[in-house]
């Protein structure tokens, strides 16, 4: 097996290169079509300019976090500074993985914004050529951003492992991306609804102007929002998935060595997680391809057919794999494959309870007729149970996947929980494309209102619109239905980490987490409670950065002669909500994530090893359920404003209608900022747990 | 230590004559207070056959329920009939236990309801004497129920144990009184905020007339859902919690037998459980018996401090009784003053978020200024943070109680934790008299308000409606700790029932659940998501049956001539509003408990006695963390808008007015339907899981 290595590797660069080749044609290709209305060129190089101003300012108070960090692993991590064990290559070598997490990460986002903002114009303009180069613009657009996030990913953990040989410094990487995830996600979904907020209150609901009218201030920054929260965000939690799922499996395969006493497993699993992650990323690429309206088909069914070639095509390759090489089980093809129907199976539940043609979302619509207290009680209640399906999904996925690899040997059941992760998470490519599409599209359709394109190019720009919605909600169940595989290989993961500490201090290996042990429910507890408050402190900020933003909306009216009547020439200053949404959503982030980093480091040193095993579940049950809940609730209430709007229960202007819009409002921040954040903090979180095994099994106050 | 027994049991029954005596002594002091008024009188016998209607139809319903579970019982319980160590006498007697927590929590809350509903009209009259007189007979009717649970529930408890000598027939008996609790605390908040909302939906909204208008053919169901809500369920809910306590904390007891090997240890242990419920009942007695507003005090600082009087007399007497007897360990008596402690800092912390003299109920007051959605998104963060103090309060008495008692050995760990729940809930005839206060004091506005006794009494009456509300959270705060601990050693005794099962089929024991096994874990995510769907569906339930109610109450004003106006001598239909929100309760109820059950059965004969354990502490922490943020979050909506009402923030049919209103009705079935039913859920589920472990040890599809 171990000739296979290098073959290994060389597949998994070998991919990398096709992926980011194909995104630069792909790029090419967008940059191609032409863009020729004034308008639309000039707002779009607001947007262009306003996403690049967060992404600066986010970058750079990331690099002072970053810096910050980077000494604090070099002094305790791998080995503290003081420790007899202390290598100053090795500590090093993880502060040197750290920064490259980040930085790779950040450049993936990067990519996403210079296509997204690109492509935005490109696809209003071709909307008034038709339904189908529309839609190819927004999805190609979209689909240079998966590429890139899973193709420099792959890269990433790749290179790392291969230029320092050791898992714990493949945490250090995982923790990089990580980090930046947290700012870009959490900040990214502050950013976007302060914006979004804002811009309807001052907007819609005082001065009746229409969503994209070009004379409130707020406008822009809207549209950045969708940018920076919707792509750069989703695109950074999606890198850090990705990252943490294959970091997870990488740090189970090499613990099998220890389990099975021959390095040929541990070679073999180590080569599978690679084959499995190399094949996803060709699996997208042709899905990706491939995607196409046709004739007499839709938007959505273009989207959702190309995940199903690419869900299709990953099946039969990894197949194809298990049957050339030597070493690969299909016991591990078959958890693998597990994972991805689970993950199709929550997107389609997830879908029911937020889709407009369903019941959930009419029911809802039709009690917001009863006034808004009974929009929200009704979607805070479907939102309830929109959870237990996936909950079921991941308990049944997780299940499953231990049972049909036990017989390989009990290590290998966490093993197989491990590859179900990465089998769900092998099509992250496309589910990127599919997710950025949104907020291409979604400027388009503003872009072309702005532009003056007229009513048909405005229909096709919506119908492409809703297609976002819809998928999104499909894809939104695949990565939060990943997130729970993942977190449980990341606490297996944790657990090798703190037992490697254990082994050194002579003490008693932890082999499990018994929650009759109360120093466990001790920290399941707290740990509970954490996303709960992370959540909680993010639409707070949500709410104080709206405040400051719709000040300042209120005196650009008041000063500023002549914008509110619209007179020509006059403009807004967008820049100035535009800085206020980015140092606010900064300013608000940074005591949530501390909160988070500052709770488990508490919980660590109180009650050791054992209560941080609970932290970590308690954190990962209660955050499924509560980004399930959050993100079912927001795209359930949203749909229902819609159906309302589209007609239904009394139309726009209803009393119905009120109390939609209410409902639309309070989802806003629960399914754009709170929900999709809190997959971040639990990695964040188990990160940092693993991070710290060895200094928190060594100085805890009790055992 | 043996001889010590009997007296212990004296001991128990003595401490319960007294406090049944001293409920009589009240009740009769009580009734001997004049009730003059005939509106009052009218109405007040209005409200008891309300409540009679009700109590007899959940009673009835309960027999039906209680018949199929006792003969369900008899059939599997401990042994199936078809089984080798089947005993028809042990299964009998687990029928007659059951019947007996069924039938004797009836009469505790039968005791409750007949005293509520002859306070409220004299406390009304009294309140034209003084705030003291009135307050008296408030607190004093509550009191009888107080007193009437815990003393009901101790002779239970003690009677069957004496009775039968088996802690798993006591299993039967729990399990008995949480039936009655799930129909009685569900069933009541369904009907309570049924009630509620329309009432408020038609009279206040569509009408304009006054929240106690005697026009409003909902008024009086209005009433009746204060005493079958809050007297009779909450009664019904801590009798549970009460008995769930000491019954598991007498199985630990008894599994210490074996643990230690010496039959000396289990039986200073029972006897120290008896002992501490019966001093917490004598500490309660004294009490209730000390409570007086005196000169210059008002009633929250009376109430309150006869929380604090029998806290501290708890305290003391458990020192003496440690110091009495031989076998009485010190450290258990510390695990105990840990739990009372706690139990009194969550309330206080509870306090901090929804007094309205503190910040955050203010703030959401002023958030309201902008629209209902930011009400409820305020209120929603504020509610999820509200959960974290009382989280970190139940983990640090759970890890300090075992840190206390864990020299004692290893086992006693767990039974520490056992005796922190009993600590906490010692003083639960205290804080029942507390909490059935407010429904008296509550009705007994509304019948100053009806019976025209004029502005100063209609202003006292206020007061005490007032004190009831801000005391209530501190004693919700320690009923959801208590049930907290409860669950932790109710998973403990689940474990020793379970080990006797495995033991018989000679099979591997349990010696905990590790959440590392993806059994467990299965049986965690699934667990972790039934109190969300429970509260899901007990939320629609009220909205449906509101829709029914409503569509009544429009049929009256449109068919009755002159109720709208007033015309002297025509009455509403009163009845037909009680008949709906009766039969509509008890009907979108039974789904709830059902689903439940049945996903407690499926994932024991999936996963066998571990996916069991996972199951319930999945449960335990996410429905302690909603049942905190429904809770806390209604309670500060509710105060929020009454303090919008005092004249804050632009006051009474202000913007801010409208919106806090809109925040009040979301809260309503938070915090009285769904928040405090899901501790009855939890307690439901934790009985089913211990009474079917042999059966699920013995078929379940996997281990």
């Amino acid at each position: 097996m171990d000739a296979s290595m290098p073959l290994i590797y060389c597949v998994a660069f070998f991919s990398v290169v096709l992926a980011l080749a194909f995104a630069v044609y792909l790029h090419l290709w967008v940059k191609r079509q032409p863009v020729e209305n004034r308008t639309i060129r000039e707002v779009s190089a607001l947007i262009k300019a306003g996403a690049n101003t967060f992404m600066r300012k986010e970058y750079r108070i990331l690099a002072i976090f970053a810096a910050v960090a980077a000494v604090l692993l070099f002094i305790f991590l791998p080995n503290p500074i003081w420790s007899a064990e202390f290598e100053a290559t090795k500590n090093l070598s993880m502060v040197v993985a750290y920064i490259a997490g980040t930085v790779l990460s950040a450049i993936a986002g990067k990519m996403g914004i210079i296509v997204a903002t690109s492509s935005n114009g490109r696809s209003a303009e071709a909307a008034q050529k038709g339904i189908e180069p529309a839609f190819l613009i927004g999805f190609r657009g979209g689909a240079v951003m998966g590429l890139a996030v899973v193709g420099i990913s792959l890269f990433g953990v790749a290179g790392v492992l291969l230029l320092f040989g050791d898992t714990t410094i493949s945490l250090g990487f995982s923790f990089g991306a990580s980090s930046l995830a947290l700012f870009a996600k959490a900040g990214g979904g502050i950013f976007t609804k302060t914006a979004d907020v804002s811009a309807d209150l001052t907007g819609k609901v005082e001065l009746g102007i229409p969503e994209d009218d070009p004379r409130n201030p707020a406008v822009i920054a809207d549209n950045v929002g969708d940018n920076v929260g919707d792509v750069a965000g989703m695109g950074a939690d999606l890198f850090d998935s990705n990252v943490a799922a294959m970091t997870s499996a990488l740090v189970l395969a090499t613990s099998l060595e220890a389990a099975t006493g021959t390095a040929t497993a541990q070679l073999a699993n180590v080569a599978m997680v690679f084959m499995y992650a190399a094949l996803g990323l060709i699996a997208s690429i042709i899905g990706i391809a491939t995607a196409r309206i046709g004739k007499g088909g839709t938007p959505t069914k273009a989207l959702n057919s190309s995940t199903y070639v690419t869900s299709g095509v990953f099946v039969v390759l990894t197949a194809l794999a298990t049957l050339l090489f030597e070493g690969f089980s299909w016991r591990i093809w078959g958890a693998s494959t597990v994972g991805l129907v689970v993950g199709v199976i929550i997107g389609l539940t997830t879908d029911y309870f937020t889709d407009d043609t369903k019941p959930i979302v009419q029911r809802v619509a039709h009690a917001s007729r009863s006034g808004s207290a009974f929009t929200v009680l009704s979607g805070v209640s479907y939102g309830f149970i929109s959870a237990l399906p996936a909950m079921i999904g991941i308990a049944v996925s997780a299940l499953a996947a231990y049972k049909i690899c036990e017989p390989l040997g009990t290590q290998y059941a966490l093993f197989g929980i491990a590859m179900a992760a990465v089998g769900m998470l092998s099509i992250v490519g496309m589910i990127i494309s599919n997710d950025a599409y949104g907020p291409i599209v979604d400027n388009a359709r503003g872009l072309a209102e702005m532009g003056g394109l007229g009513e048909d190019t405005i229909r096709i720009a919506d119908e492409l619109d809703s297609a976002g919605n819809t998928v999104k909600a499909v894809t939104k169940g695949f990565a939060i239905g990943a997130a729970g595989l993942t977190v449980i290989s990341l606490l297996g993961a944790y657990m090798s980490e703190a037992n490697v500490a254990l082994q050194a201090l002579g003490r008693e290996l932890i082999t499990g987490f018994d929650i009759m042990n109360p120093v466990v429910f001790f920290g399941l507890l707290i740990g509970a409670a954490i996303p709960a408050v992370f959540s909680a402190m993010l639409i707070l900020g949500v709410d104080k950065n709206a405040q400051r933003m719709v000040a300042e909306i209120h005196r650009q009216f008041r000063e500023i002669r002549g914008l509110r009547e619209g007179k020509p020439g006059v403009k807004p200053e967008y820049d100035r909500c535009i800085n206020i949404a980015t140092s606010g959503a900064l300013r608000e982030l940074i005591p949530a994530g501390l909160m988070a980093i500052v709770a488990t480091l508490l919980v660590g040193f109180i009650g050791g090893p054992l209560a941080i095993g609970g932290f970590l579940m308690g954190n990962i049950v209660s955050g499924l359920l509560l980004s399930l809940f959050m993100s079912n609730a927001g795209g359930l209430w949203d749909n229902s404003k819609k159906y309302v709007e589209a007609g239904n229960e009394g139309g726009k202007g209803s009393e119905a209608h009120k109390a939609a819009v209410v409902g639309d409002t309070v989802g806003d921040p629960f399914k754009d900022t709170a929900g999709p954040s809190i997959n971040t903090q639990i990695t964040v979180v188990s990160l940092v747990a693993s991070l710290m095994s060895a200094i928190f099994a060594a100085s805890s106050l009790f055992h």
